[in-house]
This record gives C-alpha cells, sequence and structure tokens, in this order.
C-alpha cells in the first residue's frame, strides 16, 4: 500500500508523522508533500528519511492519500485523487457534509466504510477537532441515555489554527511580556492574556461556523439527528489540547456513577475525575495523549437525571492525526484498502 | 463620613482606591489598614499621601469600612467593627448567605437597602466576581423574559485569585519561555498555557463552591429561586475580567434583537455584539472598564426561543472595588449613612 501525505509540514503533518512511526499500519511506501516553501526539507518516519516534495497538480500516484494542506486545497485535488483511484482522508471541512462522503470516528461509525456505496467518491471525511472529540465522551452516554440536549462551551488552543497559531501566542507572549507590541495577523485580535469568541467565519444566524460544524457533524457522526445542540466555541492562550463544557439533557435518568462507569468501558476514553487529589481533564495532561479525558461528572442542576462534564482532547491527534490513521488502520483490517 | 478599607494593598484593595478617586463619594477621612507585612507602604487617593496602618484587633475608627482581606479575617473581625457601629461592606463570602445580610448589586436589588431591617448586623456583602458580571446581564432579560434555566460556562482570569494569581501567570510565563521549571503555589496546576477546570474547594455534590455561589447568589441577588442554573467554573490564563458563556431557556420568547434593545438601555451594561467588525466580549476590550460587556446574542439552538450569549466583566471592578463603592454611594444617596 502506496501512502501519501498532503500538507506534511504542518501542524497536522507533524503529527501524522509520530502516529504513523507507532502505527501498526501496513504500508510498502510514504511520500510526502507540501507547498513549494516547504519541499526539499527532510523528515523522518520509521528510520527512514523523506524529502518533502512540491505537491503535484494532477494525480497522485499513492493508494492513500492523508491529506491535511486546507479546504481549498482539498476542494480541489481531492477529487482528482480519488479519480485516479486513490482513497483520500481528508482533514478539511470541505467534503464533511456532502451525503455520498462518509464522516467518520472510527470508535464510533467505523461501520460506515464496510458500506459499498461509500467507494464511489473515494473521500473519507475527518472530522472537525472539537466534534471529534466531544463524540468521543458522547455516544457511550447516548447509547445509554439517550441524549435530548448538549449545552457546549469549548476553551481551543491556538493550534486550532495549525503551527502558525502556535507561533503567533508564543511571539505575542514574548512582546507582551518584554513590553513591546503584540501583533496579531492569524488570530482577529491579539490572544496573549485574552480570549475570542470567534472561530471560523460568522454566519447568518450568529453563530460561527465552528459552532455550527460541532452540530452539523455530531449529527452525521452519531447518526443522531435528534440531538438539540448549541456551541460556543472560543479560542484561550493555550498551545495544544481543546477542553470543552458540556451540559447533557438525556431520555433516560443517569447518576455520575453509571456515567463514569460507561466512560471507562469505552474505547479511547480515559476517565480522569477525582476532586480529592485533584485530577480533571486539563491541556497539560491530555496534550500528546492519544485517548481523551473526560471529567468533573456531576449531576446536572438545571436537567433532571442530567449531566454535567468536562472534556479534554488533543485536537492534533484524536481530532485529526490520530484519527485519520485510525481510519486507514480500519480500512486496512477490514481489507478495503 | 470617616471610611477604611482593610486589605488596601491587595489587588481588589488596589482598584479600590482608583474607584474612589474617580468617585463621587462624600468622606472626611480615609484610613487604610493591611497585614503588617504592607504596612508603612504609601498609597495616593485624591491626591492624598495615605500611610497603610496595621489593622488593629479590635473595633476601627470608621463610619464605612471596605473589607477586602479574605474571609478569615472578615469572618472574626467584621461583627466587630459592626458593633462598633460601622457599616461593612464585605467582599469575601463570609456573610453572603445570611439571611440577615443582604447581598447587593445597587442596579439589581439596591433597595434591600432601604429597607429597615438589614442594618440590625450592619454587614453588607458584595458578591461573588462572577456572579456580580452575570446577574448585570440576567436581570434585564429575566424581568422581560423570565429566566427558567441558565448554563454556565467561565473563563476566570489569574487576578480572581488575587495580585499573586496575576503574579504566578506571569513568573510561569517567563519560566515557561525560557525553558525553566514552572513552579505552582497559588493555583493547584500551573496554569501558563493551561486551563484548570477547578477555583475554590470542591463540594459532595461534585460542584466546587465557585460554581455553587454562582447558583447560591444569583438566587439571592435577582430574589428569582426558582431559576434552574449550572456552572461550571474555569481558570484560564489571562490577567483580568472573567468570561462567561451563557445558555438561557426563557419563559416567553425572545429574539436577539429584543434582548440586545434591553441591555443596551440597562445600566452598566455595553452590547458589544457586532460580528461584522468584530466585535465581541473579549478581557482586552473588557479589562479596566465600569461595565460589563455582552455581545454573541443570538437564538438558542436548544431551547425554542431561548438565548445564547456571552459576557465578559472586569472582576477587580463591577465583581468587586467598583460594587462596593457603588453600594456606598446607593447609601450615601440615600441618606443612610
Amino acid at each position: 500500500m502506496k501512502l501519501a501525505i498532503v500538507g506534511a509540514s504542518g501542524a497536522v503533518g507533524h503529527e501524522l508523522l509520530g502516529v504513523l512511526e507507532k502505527s501498526s499500519l501496513n504500508f510498502s511506501e510514504l511520500r510526502l508533500y507540501a507547498s513549494p516553501r516547504s519541499a526539499g526539507s527532510i523528515l523522518e518516519c520509521r528510520g527512514q528519511k523523506i524529502t518533502v516534495e512540491v505537491m503535484p497538480e494532477g494525480a497522485i500516484d499513492a493508494d492513500v492519500i492523508l491529506a491535511s494542506a486546507g479546504g481549498g486545497i482539498s476542494k480541489t485535488q481531492a477529487p482528482i485523487w480519488a479519480a485516479a483511484g486513490a482513497v483520500v482522508i481528508d482533514n478539511s471541512s470541505a467534503f464533511r457534509y456532502e451525503d455520498t462522503v462518509p464522516l467518520v470516528v472510527p470508535e464510533i461509525n467505523g461501520d460506515v466504510l464496510l458500506e459499498s456505496d461509500w467507494k464511489a467518491g473515494g473521500i473519507i471525511a475527518n472530522p472537525n477537532c472539537t466534534t471529534a472529540i466531544l463524540v468521543m465522551a458522547l455516544e457511550p452516554l447516548h447509547k445509554a441515555f439517550g441524549i435530548k440536549r448538549a449545552i457546549v462551551s469549548t476553551y481551543q488552543a491556538t493550534s486550532g489554527a495549525g503551527a502558525k497559531g502556535m507561533q503567533e501566542l508564543e511571539q505575542q507572549t514574548r512582546n507582551s511580556l518584554e513590553g513591546k507590541p503584540v501583533v496579531n495577523e492569524v488570530f482577529a485580535h491579539p490572544i496573549v492574556f485574552n480570549l475570542i469568541p470567534h472561530i471560523d467565519a460568522f454566519l447568518d444566524n450568529g453563530y460561527t461556523k465552528e459552532e455550527m460544524k460541532v452540530l452539523w457533524e455530531t449529527h452525521k457522526i452519531m447518526r443522531a439527528p435528534q440531538i438539540k445542540l448549541s456551541c460556543t466555541a472560543v479560542r484561550i492562550p493555550t498551545m495544544r489540547a481543546h477542553s470543552e463544557a458540556v451540559t447533557l439533557e438525556l431520555e433516560r435518568p443517569a447518576t455520575p456513577q453509571a456515567a463514569r462507569a460507561l466512560l471507562e468501558a469505552a474505547a479511547g476514553v480515559d476517565v480522569v475525575d477525582d476532586p480529592a487529589t485533584k485530577r480533571y481533564p486539563m491541556p497539560l495532561t491530555a496534550s500528546g495523549k492519544y485517548n481523551i479525558e473526560v471529567g468533573r461528572i456531576r449531576s446536572s442542576l438545571v436537567f433532571d437525571g442530567g449531566l454535567d462534564l468536562f472534556i479534554c482532547g488533543d485536537q492534533l491527534l484524536k481530532g485529526a492525526a490520530l484519527n485519520a490513521v485510525q481510519i486507514a488502520e480500519y480500512l486496512q483490517q477490514h481489507n478495503k484498502i
């Protein structure tokens, strides 16, 4: 199986190489593509030094392409790559809402990849990072208790905007401490010692696209369009790992104990929930970790039998690179590639 | 009127002097008290240099005492000061939940100070900072539409833990950028490039005391114990101004337009809500400002006719020092001091 990464020099590309290093995915060849600016640099994976090449204009000679070079490139190139026979696992939002494109978190709806019709398009969408982390915690609770309403407030890291987001936070922090002017290019406002309740574009209903992605993608991945969900998406001055405060109204009453037991048994989830020893989900502990952290699990004070909880997950891993590689692993395990 | 500040050298004490500088409050004398460590330093207010004195053990010769030296000192000293005839405006949580102690945000329930019985105890409680900011936005909406449920997620600044909280964030940030070890004393974990979903002590129901304060104090200040409210309180690496994401279920349906008009007309509130020009509440714009900012006002996606909004307010001002001085001003305007 020939594997290619497009966008190899970005923040997600960097994580893809790290995840592939430890993955059991079998591939005979790995080629790395990026923009002309990054081409020529040498990256390493599984003991091999690989020179980053300029992304070709047409087809790519690969069986599986992990695409993470932004929505614009995916939009024009992914159909070309797929038409030439590749399976494209696309990290952008370009195809996520098309009925014929599966949007997959393998632990939750990997089985849609076993249906015969998805391969028509050849493109599989990797979810929005905030959503991927969220559904990992919601799915086990939904199966057991039936989620009616979910209210989500996010605390999103600067690396959600890529490596340049982290660099901007670091530079602004240095300048701020030295009393120098703080300049913002990546974010709409300075992010150092600030927060910005604005991620992605504003839509006509007053929500941002990031906030609506969480609704749209939760519905599609969990196959539960009946869930009412509202999100407030906020950028905060952290480097990586997104956190989410979640309040749930449930069809059937839940206890924190029962929720904890279900989440402890769920693949890809760590219950980090011991107030006595000051253990709860935090970017400090969730960064670099494959599993998402869930904690602060308690009975809701607004919905009888409902739950409040706090989630933190590395959005560059489960929210992007890890999930993409897990999709490829799932396909290989089921002989689909 | 003789005025005294206890805890003059702390973060709130510093703000009290700044607010008094611009306030119309009439006083003939201002005395400043602090711990022996800070005594002897010289602070300025209204052109006068005032030497900080060690807080005496017994009564203080003042008509009004603004107390901001922590719950322990308030608990033992405020009753002594009040018994000697002073009106104590106490910034701690020590007396907030006593039936005989008014808990006041003047714009909302200043009228309780006009009732005859409150002066029995002589103590007036200044609310929790997160709550004071929240109720400024909720009260106009509650009057018009009747709030049934409120879900609140907070983004709280390090200065909520006093000047030492800000110093810890700054020191940790310097160390982090220089690759030196990060040490935490004020907060339970490092706060630099992190968040901590834990403010104040954990209670048996899994909520923190900070989270329950928001419920208890909203009920008392708004005189609306029927509101169901759930809060997740999170410390983030900002210096000052607390933010809050709020989802509201209402008795009577509201439009964002109607909510905006009501909040624009409310004293102490600035509507900052123009996505087209990237204007929304942020610590960057709310810090140092008397009015709280409300924005991101939009129709709820989980409650028909409900609202989602985002609030940011300087918790050292409206959440502490400003509100305390406003209580004193209210008393003076109504000839109660």
